[in-house]
């Protein structure tokens, strides 16, 4: 049994986290931390958990959180994981970090997109980018997992066959992606206000959302071509719905291609990867909510692929591939707790 | 032409009085006010008004208002409302304040429910309650209005005409209403998040609903009977949607009732107010919503009467309620703007 | 392993029925069948449960079922469950029906409430209501469970204690009902289209939706008073979300009664149902939406005893019950497969 | 005054059209047809009309409509508008059909997309294209309008300016576009009930959406170069919402472009359209929902011009423009009762 200590526990990743680890055999959460809350209970916090977990929030201290935890889930804001994570790793605590912070392997890159300086850079060495479908083999032997961004995910496995394969133009892939609210978090803004949501649709941080960077790393290191970088348009959209994350890609073929040719290479592409769906139909988000199943098809329209890809943003886009690199890294099986 | 001044301009009630004025032959807005958004336009606080309305937010100033405003629509919080309404009087400025500053007659009443002493008590006793249909003589040589409640429109509507004929126990009556997000203003709050409000349904306030005492207080002025008050069992719930009050009222007939018999008395009741529609059908609030429109059912069911009303909140329970006043205070139809 | 039928496999419950099964050590769903959708496999029907299960739906055969199934249960309408249950028990099937066909006691009452004489007297004799919290000895045993409505449990649970104990007025209870769109089926129709539910509340069946009879006949059998049935007045309400029932419920005590006494009578009275939750805070469907709990509080106002009660319509109300059910039927933990 | 029939009453465009037409000084409602619901009163139909409209559905017979009025608008489905048009237009009845039928200009794409032979090549010969913005000039001559298809207006619209200054390429133009509910019309149908789009986000017909060749046409008669066809690669998604279209549309420059001389251009094209608002802001399609404007604006990202537009599919996209074609047909002021 692995104690488990959710560090910044008010989120919804985090009470998504706490109850998934509720059903797994080999887990269990001894520990949750939150600044703001502390001492309060984390079914108070979260009152869907009530009856189920018998733990209140405490100050984060690395020193006491080893004592009796072996892995700590991040459940905080930028800078703030970078902030704590040296002190985790110095304990012997491996770290599965769900904020943005471990991602972009570049510094300059991370200082350009979130305006701090990275202050972790030993961290950042270290970190394997937590996407088992494209590196599985090397989550197992992490110490500190970058577990990815939700807009990044869809984007990326959604784009990874076709990169890998070298069958698209690297520049101008447009990526129109449409998110629920949750994936906002749990803050209340002006503009996540329910009557400012409901019934509205928007698009948002057009041409500078920070998952741009993260999905333009990502992708070129899945395929390289004679030095040439992938670059994306992406723009992201809220839908007036609470889960789930639909990206509708463009990418422009090199040569011509026949739409069952290329489902075929995605369902060899992801043929051992036991969360990714590849559907005849046309996914819809709700068939992946509640799960950690990324779900994919793709079609031709005038000699363009289309890319329709989608998953849940709380799980398979947060805690639900959180755990899955907890299950590599701790020798479960990879679907534990997750089906 | 009125010269129209709106206090406290960025809410949600405001935005539709200033969308109904713009299409009101007799009136003309001319002064918006705002302490947070002073200087910002109207269509920037409202980007659904660009191209209607060339004005900007000013800070209050009831002498600089009274230059070029007959009559100033108060938006503004409880207390806010008492504090400028002498000034403007004093000017000459013909007041409707949609705040409950001047709803509740009995200072010490206001005390218990809003923890505030009244510190205008020469306004609350030349306060007319500006709930048409039962008060439509009073209105027109009012000089300061309270406007109504959206819950307690709806509860009070839903009543009257059982109340006034006295066929009905005055206690025990269960209002057990139900209202979109948009009656709980536009300021972004931890339980009106998106995420917390979407697909969710719950009750608030049990027992404390500061509507209370109004509903109260004009049922019991509608048909007080041996001295005795009115005193109503109020529950407000909140649905996932943006507008709209459903109130399903039960009362215990004070002898056995026919329903046709109640529908008629419904119907002659409020055969002279334009905006009140006694429906054969159950009412949804989608009927009434984006309408002036108070709609109203009664059924007997096991004895009790059912009551089943509803209106806009924004509308009929706030700023179409409001121009309503406006209409009769200024000479105009009752109706103008409103259909 | 027990062998699983689900008799009825197209609509939402069976869905989560299935989806709760597939994490069930004790039960594999080996059947499945459909009338309409005869041939469509499983995961075509609900695209969510793609790659988790390998099943087509086959028409109905109570012998070549009997031949893979030791228990079926029934997601079909009224009448047709009635139909086939015969059949199914003749070859030793236990039967939990998630249709209304075996909940009430009274033919008569069936005939009247349901428009359809009862064809099969010898079932609903035999028939136990399927209400842990309330029957949970009878259980066991029983070879037909009649599953109970979603109404109906969070009226009954909401009201039990104060019953059982005598301490409310047996008539007049008042039962305002809110619910989720999903607790009305998948059937396509005019008053379920989305633009017709959605940003709209509205209650329907006023004094005769059939649920009431079901409520009546329970809370009588949980505490009859000198020969005095348990009248209430049922007041259902359609809220625009996919999931979830709350009911806020009014009587009047006999006798002067203290909140905290209450809250403890309900604690006692379900000290030993795992999926009860009594609450101190308000509580709200999303709560317990994708749960099996029940949760409530009770309040006192101007002298009415208010509870608040909710549950998600097709887990604990449907579903999710019906397992609870196959749990103790089958000398499963109850809370098997539903934490 | 203009009598005014509606034909094909009881869709959600019709209740639209007649809402607008009750505030408009210069016609009125005299004939309202449907063939499922003769008999039945218009405000049956819609309760939202209840106290508004005193008119019941006949069955269509062009004669007896004549004599009453004077124009047509048809809320039929595609097929149905070109059966009836002819007789109405051999009476002196003017047409505004909403539907697809005149919108094709070349019978053979009609039949094509549609699956049906046009019966009517006169009326097609004849037909203005019913989009003020582009072809103000020719709609007051009009006896037979095509009013165009909400998706329609959104991509002309957004991507006119452009087109007719022949700043980008004309093919491998991306629309990617999300509607809102009421846009699939009213017959309630099994990927429509509430419970399936609710929380739900997904992408329907994608490459054979039957807008996609009147976008191509229009466009092309836009700005054809070289006799160079505009293509585009269209994609539709649906939003649970009730109102609103958005697309998000990218486009290659023909050489590097500034985005503020992209807004200048759009300001200009449009500077004489009452309707069209460019925005600095970022769309959304509640600031347009329930008015007939049409939001836009521009971005350059990464060397793609990206242009999001957006209207309320119900009024700019269907009847809200209807009753701009009759105001310029009959010599109203283009905004006469749209604002």
């Amino acid at each position: 049994m692995t104690g488990v200590a959710i560090v910044g526990a008010s989120g919804y990743a985090s009470r998504e986290l706490i109850r998934i680890l509720l059903g797994h055999p080999g887990a269990k959460v001894t520990v949750a931390t939150s600044r703001q809350d502390e001492g309060t209970r984390v079914d108070s916090l979260h009152p869907s958990l009530a009856r189920r977990i018998d733990l209140s929030c405490e100050p984060f201290d690395a020193e006491r959180l080893a004592e009796r935890a072996q892995v700590a889930f991040l459940g905080l804001p930028h800078t703030a994981s970078m902030a704590v994570t040296p002190a985790l790793r110095e304990q012997g605590v491996r770290v599965i970090d769900l904020s943005a912070d471990y991602r972009l392997t570049d510094p300059t890159v991370y200082a350009d997109w979130y305006g701090h300086e990275h202050t972790d850079l030993d961290g950042l060495r270290t970190a394997v980018y937590g996407l088992p479908e494209l590196y599985r083999e090397r989550i197992p032997a992490a110490t500190l997992i970058a577990n990815p961004g939700c807009y990044t995910s869809t984007s990326i496995l959604g784009l990874a066959p076709l990169i890998a394969e070298n069958l698209i133009e690297r520049t101008g892939i447009i990526i129109d992606a449409k998110s629920g609210v949750t994936g906002a978090g749990r803050a209340p803004k002006p503009n996540l206000h329910f009557p400012e949501v409901n019934e509205n649709f928007s698009a948002y941080n057009v041409g500078r959302h920070r998952h741009t960077p993260e999905i333009d790393q990502v992708l070129t290191d899945v395929g390289r071509v004679d030095g040439a970088p992938v670059e994306v348009v992406f723009t992201p959209h809220l839908v007036p719905m609470d889960r789930g994350i639909l990206a509708t890609i463009y990418a422009t073929p090199r040569k011509p291609a026949a739409e069952h040719d290329l489902m075929d290479l995605y369902r060899d592409f992801y043929a051992r990867s036991p969360f990714v769906r590849v559907v005849g139909g046309l996914p819809a988000t709700k068939d992946s909510a509640y799960t950690n199943f990324f779900d994919v098809t793709v079609r031709i329209v005038r000699g363009k692929i289309v890319v329709i890809a989608c998953l849940d943003n709380l799980l398979k886009g947060a805690a639900g591939v959180a755990v899955q690199n907890f299950n590599l890294m701790f020798g479960h099986a990879e679907t534990t707790a997750l089906l």
